[in-house]
């Protein structure tokens, strides 16, 4: 549930999106690009989350691994395909994990 | 929904938890401090979801805003009750966000 990644620094895709009422192929191919995530270098995990507003947030080694997964050719269709049909605005923001710190009972 | 937030380089905290079953005040001062983490000097904006993760991200002007609102002196009381009494797990990222897009229709 909330990702085991390393000590920083290390890298997150905050990807923060509303979606369109299209159900066609979404919940499919989601779960295909988050297997696919997976098996790419550099992948460090990820925490996703829906209400109306949805969040799903991927961890990475480095800006190459980012720039790697973002231009997959699979991911490349899913990214065209989230633009026309599945996601009415969405927001990308591209960080540098310089701390962090928890807890558990 | 989605924070509107200026161009890059600015912070973000990502906060992701777990909750216990404990109701009792969480409600209340969830909102209450948004709503006081909204007054902080270099506050940008928030988004948060929740399923059984909770994914709360808050956007911030610099490293020195995020310190002011951690040692916020009610924050500081509601961080204390979160381990005690709201919370089973969570962990905190403090992030450079270094580059952001997005689309909308």
């Amino acid at each position: 549930m909330i990702a085991d990644t390393p000590a920083p620094p290390y890298y997150a895709v905050i990807f923060s999106n509303i979606r369109t009422e299209i159900e066609e192929g979404y919940a499919a191919t989601s779960l295909e690009m988050l297997r696919l995530a997976e098996t790419q270098k550099g992948y460090l995990g990820h925490e996703s989350v829906r209400e109306q507003l949805g969040i799903t947030i991927s961890y990475w080694e480095s800006l190459d691994a980012i720039r790697n997964w973002k231009q997959q050719t699979d991911h490349l269709l899913a990214q065209r395909m989230g633009q026309k049909k599945w996601y009415s605005a969405y927001k990308t923001r591209i960080c540098l994990v310089e701390r962090d710190y928890g807890f558990e009972k």
